[in-house]
């Protein structure tokens, strides 16, 4: 265990996850007077927000991510084939707000099975999902926020003190070194409270089997790192870990991913967003840097290979076609792949022994990102 | 926090996992002194081990599991055609003893990159996976005993006190019910000693979402009982914490799946194991129970329903030729569901509010298992 802490900025935290929902209880409460107040002028109650049409998904320069653009969609009442979805998300703001004061967390999909206890009508779970979808655009707020969680699991490990807010375990603190297998990053740690810390930096890894080397190797002490297994594409609750570690801690974040187009995707989206949560922020680090495994790095490390299939080209040429793989390092790398046609693993370094990618690789590449 | 403990029979539990490590090492040494004895009587070396064909998995009554015959299979160094896995499988005994040794712990990944350090050739990951299942066979020995883990990843909750045996733990301790989203079930926490417990119960559930919720409703301390989160068809790791928990600590084991034949072969996976592990004991629970959810509980708790497809109908017929699902409610239960052609998920119960299914549903088919 690291000996010297350094203190964090913030017992703010805390006050920040209290702030954040009172505002969102006062948003959700907005939107019921809103239809409140409609009824009681006689008007059909009538609700907007920002479209999510691929159109209004546009390339913001400045941040450097997909936000919406400024289309709006209007859902009312008075619309016979919108009754149907306004009264679903009414519905559902309620049901937020419910889950929120009782403090209950609830999955994607209980939330379309309690539909059923008030009558309120889905045809699939599909429908139910996109209706939640809805009500972020209404309130720019991811349904984490509110308590709705998909079934998604990653990792996180390292000397990071945390105190609990969630009912029952308030004050309740936890050193996230304590359990070698990785503490879940679930409703309870993503709204803990950041105390105290000896990291210096967070490395994110796209895959359990590497993130138990790493802890088995001690990059957490040898790095002073926390380390977090993004198990594949980053869920968006360990997005808005990553930045919340990044924002409260002062914390810069690398990520290691497959030496293949899928895993710079990886990368790509935590350090910018997903097109498919344009309407949300909060939930991209634009200064993490992608460490690798780069195209380029192949040959360098002589890495074992696997041809590059039909697919991987197909979603070259896609990001190709991505505002943010225009330059540098993004882009660079896709014309290596396109070039050598093969891609590589993170485990590939097993065949310069197990510790080569601890004891090699991820030294020079922080010294590489360090000097970018 | 449940306040009478009551003291594990075992500090034996540890005794026990370093005299597996002992025992397994001998095996090894034993493999390799065979090799090298053949080869000093200027022999061909020989290894022999059971047979995993589909024709000698035969059903034992006894033990209500499948288990491997009697059929032998013979790999030689003097057949040109085994040259290649008579020298996988000893590399790999090798491999796995070094991993032993320096308590590493490496995936199915790794072994397969580690193979091309020592030019050990495998065309791809399969072939690699199938040569441990043949060290597996050749010694008895799940891989997982070897160091060798997949990727897959479950979740244990509740008041069990345990002491870590890995390296730079030894002897630190953990209380299970302290981090809310739950403890991964990794490499640390299987082979960790089990130290105290005031739990009745080991109650496995097939779902992330459920866990989550029977930690939110305190299932924990209200029914005495340790949470497992199987995420979906358990992993070998937490089959073998669930027999670890149930012989070491002797509590009883209830399982809750979805009301489908999927997750009725869960919980027989559970309790009588996989024809693809028949190789392996101590994977099993055979007093397990299934709770539910049956598909006559479908009518019984009115819960809404999804059709039954083609693929439902056919697993059905696979599972009715099937020796464990000639009798009992194995057997009632796919009647009932080929009767109703329907089938449910546990989330349904959020159709009568989130918490009915652990205020109504849990303890009455609790009640119904133990007049069992």
């Amino acid at each position: 265990m690291p000996k010297s802490k350094k203190q964090t900025k913030h017992s703010k935290s805390q006050n920040d996850i209290e702030e954040q929902k009172v505002q969102i209880r006062s948003q959700l409460k907005q939107l019921g007077e809103k239809i409140y107040s409609d009824l009681n002028s006689q008007r059909f109650p009538t609700i907007h927000f920002p479209s999510r049409s691929v159109r209004n998904i546009v390339y913001d320069k400045k941040t450097k991510q997909y936000i919406l653009g400024s289309n709006t969609v209007t859902r009312t009442a008075s619309n016979i084939k919108q009754i149907r979805s306004v009264t679903q998300l009414t519905w559902l703001a309620f049901f937020a707000n419910e889950l929120m004061s009782n403090k209950k967390s609830s999955t994607l999909r209980d939330v379309y099975y309690s539909s059923q206890a008030y009558a309120v009508d889905y045809t699939d779970q599909p429908e139910s999902d996109a209706i939640i979808t809805d009500l972020e655009s209404v309130i720019s707020t991811a349904r984490e926020r509110l308590n709705i969680y998909p079934e998604e699991r990653s990792a996180i490990f390292g000397d990071l003190d945390i105190e609990y807010t969630v009912p029952g375990y308030e004050g309740n603190r936890a050193n996230l070194s304590s359990h070698p297998d990785g503490y879940l990053i679930g409703p309870s740690l993503s709204t803990a409270d950041f105390v105290d810390t000896s990291a210096e930096m967070i490395i994110a890894i796209e895959k359990g089997g590497l993130f138990n080397r790493f802890i088995e190797e001690k990059v957490h002490s040898k790095y002073k790192a926390i380390i977090i297994d993004t198990a594949g594409q980053a869920p968006r609750t360990t997005r808005y870990m990553l930045k919340r570690l990044h924002k409260e801690l002062n914390l810069p974040v690398y990520i290691m991913t497959d030496g293949d187009v899928y895993g710079e995707h990886i990368a790509m989206v935590i350090v910018s967003g997903s097109a498919g949560a344009a309407h949300l922020r909060d939930l991209t680090v634009p200064s993490a840097k992608w460490l690798g495994i780069w195209a380029s790095d192949i040959a360098k490390y002589k890495l074992p290979t696997i041809p590059m299939t039909e697919m991987d080209f197909k979603r070259v040429s896609e990001l190709k076609r991505d505002p943010r793989y225009q330059k540098g390092v993004w882009n660079k790398e896709l014309d290596v792949f396109l070039q050598i046609k093969a891609k590589c693993e993170l485990e590939a370094f097993s065949k310069y022994g197990l510790t080569t990618i601890v004891d090699k690789y991820l030294p020079e590449k922080l010294e590489q990102a360090k000097s970018m």
